[in-house]
């Protein structure tokens, strides 16, 4: 079992995140590390702080000599604005006084002071804030590594922006990322931004769908044996987690309207590939496992709520109308919710081989993985 | 924390349940629970299984003098039908030889002799079969009654069927508790029936789109704090454990496609009541946990994928092109998937309930409850 | 992951076990079973109800022509006493009036109805009574024809009865299984046998040590890397869950008391076997893994609580002091501790070598774990 | 639940550990913290490390204006002699070649680089070191913060090194703080410390017992309806997962040879105080929970395995006989041991209070705990 825990506030000192369980054996890039940063700080409607914090990571633990060791690996990644912040969030005294009173609406904000009894939703936003998921791209660019040695490859890819839709998607990894948007389809890819501006001129923010996928994952992973070990249950859990994300579908969007004879993925068998399909409306997940198609998930990320115009909202100490709080924002994050997501499912495929495959070491992995997917290409007899 | 686990095959001696965490001191309704499961039962468009059998429920233990006393419960839910199948599913040596070499695309046939090695797909389709599903609906009524102790109240409604969708949605329980598809607009109804009927003689099936209502949920279930831990990641895992759930979504359906302007709850506050909305777009969850409105959950649910215009498919042995299997099967089973969700959302529910104010004793826990529920109705001077 | 999830009071209809994640592929032998509840059901001490209740287990699901196939296993003991039971236990209005207020010393009862607001001890001393372990004993056995698919056996032996010690143990699983207490020590049992015979005049009980050993585990289950995934630290998880257990050892009982110059297992090698030890002081254990040897794990179980000559207790009415409730009981279950220890210690197992090897089949697993072996065997150039 | 999580090498850059699920609203004194980790390092027969690392502790995150807001906390412990290290501990290439190729008996050397198919020993022993224990005692400090608050106080006495026993126990904590073995027997603290000096100059170690207690625990903490929920079996598995520690004893040591009449412990009513007993052979846990008295654990230390004399080992490129490695180390850990104990016990005791009460904020979970005590003090009519 691969395990991933964070810890970290948005303007602290930095974001802590522990991987536990990872094989030995992997080379570690921390340059591929520090891309998948940059990957989701970029994005066409991304808001300043974007370019004041370059993510870097710092390994602390569990990489010696460029590589895993099977030890917990921690992740260190700075907040470069906590200079700035410090006298707000002192883990000691604060030395500034800024309560912040006004819980916003679509945040964490208001349940969160309720939950833990606070009376300062700085406690709440510091910790719900979306900044979180660097800690989480920065630990599944490792986990990236260790699929990478099956093989699996993820991608990201955005689907619509608001209400503009992609007309063609693309399976070539490369279309995305080349696009400030993660769009393949250019055209379309210059309404969503002509959208995105407009929406920024008038204070406002759109959300949109990110299509991620995964290629090359053998099937078997997950099982239909118990409710609470299929892995489309922990893929959708996976995916919901993410700040934002209100809706995961897996497979075919919009499969639920078509006929049954229209929606399914007919078995067909291959001397050389073994059991192939022609189409893949299931999203390469049948009866909560693999089935050895690319994983396709569809992601729906609603408009992030920090508006420049603000909401109504009421100060918790009085019970009076106020306006919201407004913290720097963005305008739009479904590309980087799509390099999030990738991160995301990246975890729960690494875990369902681990639990399939078992653990320690890749190479280990590996000659369990290549055993298996011999003998599932071959017909039984 | 409340565990449930099950085990059982489709045409086995039977599925049984054990839910073990389950406070003491609930009043167990033995007709409630079999109420339940009549309820997962109908639907217009079942297959004829469903006369056979008419689930009954026995309680092993856990419960005594009708009350739960703390122990892990154990339900058995016997398959009637099981004399006819016992030569073919035998726990010793098989009476039948009925080999089944062909698996059904969509389902969990090929993946899951792969994954697990066999020869006979019946041993896949057994414990894959949505017939596990009673066992969920049986533990769910007893997860109802301990939310009851709270006020909650879970209830489902059919939105779509294929492509006819409701106009008009209803809070009110009584109105799809009449329906036949569990469905409140009753001129979209008929269509619907109509489109079902049309499906059958096609020998196809038909999906659709199913919302699950939990009203008079407390805000703060859930945290932000931690990725795993987010009540929106595990109503969602509970969902998409479902077969044949392809998607979810919490709220309010293409919100991604809306403004943010258009899409948050505002915040306002009533002497009596506390925090209020006036609009529910977040479907009751913001920052990952609950905030004190209805939980809103839609499921997409695929047409199930047993036509009797079979699929092709290839025999396992040989590799040669065959027709898949065919099982007796429904046309639709949308609302039973409702049925189903709910159960699982009670569970999911649950678990933050008792994760958040204990467990032991029902009594306890509801004082826990009224203290919290106090607490974040007053403005914090 | 191989979950073990039980149910039952030990007056109530039966005992239910659920056994999650069992591989397919494995022959299950039932009269093996009923074996090993058997051989928990024996001993010298044991009371009466030994003899009421030969438990049989029924196979309720999971077990197909023999085999297991991959999806939970449900077992059902069946429990001979209840008509005579039914009226006091029953799941509906009890039918007998037969309130149990005073809590039995050194048994759940006192702190079982404090935790869960009960007003009738029976509903705690139902369920923490050691019938329970008989589920675990099923469970078990078909953990340990998992287990001897790798050639890994478990015993038990005796090592002490009240304070009878045994001079010599035997590494020969058949000597303890001639004994009616477990005990290889053919002069040291008579004199046992003799101080239960006294005990049993006296109304008292007894106590003992049991060692509990695994032949042929392979080295490098779990692991130091992190605090909860030790083995040593399972292991005694799962030790000190038996009912009665105070104590639990790794290796040399008493090896604090010795110098670490003579504590140790230095280390050798051999062409053939690869690395060896020549002492097994660690029990088989180092830096919280196994490290080839074999484990030998000693429990302590305190002499059960149930006296015929009653102890002081309170009724919880009242608050007035009265004498305990006297349940039919041992007087001493030395031998059928070490049985069920058996049981969990297979479990604790099995769960590390799917970790490490994977799951699904018992053909993949043995494959993997063959290879490993022989990996291990080699020195590393 | 309380989640704790570490990552970090002996010699790396340092320690990290997050606590997750701490509730909010515990001032956090960083001093506390610190004196934890002093008292860690203490101890007579201890190396000379423990002077060159007075470990400081630094919080990340999850702590402002000096109180919990309920995120993970992340705690940072530097290791002051990295700059010596880097070279031979680095993250990318190493600088200096220095491979580890002789396993050390004892440790977990041979499994280790077996398991994680390694051929430097060092990738294991950085990691298995029981510098790894400062993490849990610097976590473990913030949950005695929060056990205080229920008025619960851990505490750890030495009751023998090597052969020599205390006569006497001390419940005052004071006596033990006092002594540099944490030994309230001052009489043979001398005979134990001229064990000491003997065993250094002999280049040997030294192993012995240590007594962790909880003062202050309610009933009814953990429990008996699910083997894995049990209290006894959750702080064996605490307990065992200390390097070093071979054996766990909860109540009374040796309750295994007394008769069963004298090792109970009666139960008696007191109309203030409520259910009392005046002996506590049980340790605090009757039926896998707390009833009440002292929770009493006694954990059995090993002597550690790196002695000056070396041991016999191979290493592990040819197969050939060599010396183990020596790495500096300590005489005997006993006193530091008692300390990790404590943090161990009391994460296990804070866990199952937030399990029994619910978690989130300490006075939501003060209330619900107050509430309990006097449900349970008072007889039920």
């Amino acid at each position: 079992m691969i395990r991933m825990i964070s810890a970290g506030e948005s303007h602290g000192k930095g974001l802590s995140v522990i991987i536990d369980g990872c094989p030995a054996g992997l080379t570690i890039d921390i340059d591929f590390i520090n891309a998948e940063l940059r990957r989701r700080q970029q994005g066409y409607g991304r808001g300043k702080r974007m370019q004041i914090e370059a993510d870097e990571v710092e390994i602390l633990s569990g990489v010696r000599d460029g590589k895993t060791i099977g030890s917990p690996i921690a992740l260190w990644i700075k907040n470069r604005d906590y200079a700035n912040w410090q006298g707000r969030m002192n883990v000691g005294e604060l030395e500034v006084d800024d309560l912040v009173t006004a819980p916003r609406p679509g945040h964490a904000d208001l349940a969160g002071v309720q939950k833990f009894g606070l009376d300062d939703v700085r406690n709440v936003l510091e910790r719900a804030s979306a900044r979180e998921t660097a800690a989480r791209v920065a630990a599944g660019a490792i986990i990236k590594i260790f699929l990478k040695e099956f093989g699996i490859r993820l991608s990201s890819q955005t689907i619509s922006i608001g209400n503009i839709e992609v007309a063609e998607k693309s399976r070539l990894i490369e279309d995305t990322e080349k696009s400030l948007l993660r769009c393949a389809d250019k055209k379309q890819e210059i309404l969503m931004m002509k959208r995105i501006d407009e929406a920024a001129e008038k204070g406002d923010t759109l959300g949109g769908v990110s299509e991620i996928r995964a290629l090359g994952v053998c099937p078997g992973l997950g099982t239909y044996t118990q409710w609470d070990l299929r892995l489309d249950s922990k893929v959708s859990a996976a995916m919901m987690s993410i700040p934002s994300v209100k809706g995961v579908t897996i497979g075919e969007r919009g499969i639920s309207s078509k006929p049954g004879s229209m929606a399914q993925d007919e078995i067909f068998y291959d001397g050389e590939k073994g059991f192939i399909r022609h189409s893949n409306h299931a999203g390469g997940v049948e009866g909560g496992m693999s089935n050895g198609e690319d994983i396709v998930v569809n992601i729906e990320i609603k408009p992030i709520p920090s508006l420049r115009t603000p909401l109504k909202s009421v100060d918790i100490r009085t019970g009076k109308a106020v306006d919201a709080q407004k913290e720097r924002a963005d305008v739009c994050v479904v590309p980087a919710a799509g390099v999030v997501a990738e991160a995301m499912l990246a975890l729960t495929l690494a875990n369902a081989i681990t639990e399939k495959f078992g653990g320690d070491t890749i190479n280990d992995i590996k000659t369990n993985y290549n055993q298996y997917l011999k003998r599932v290409c071959k017909i039984s007899s």
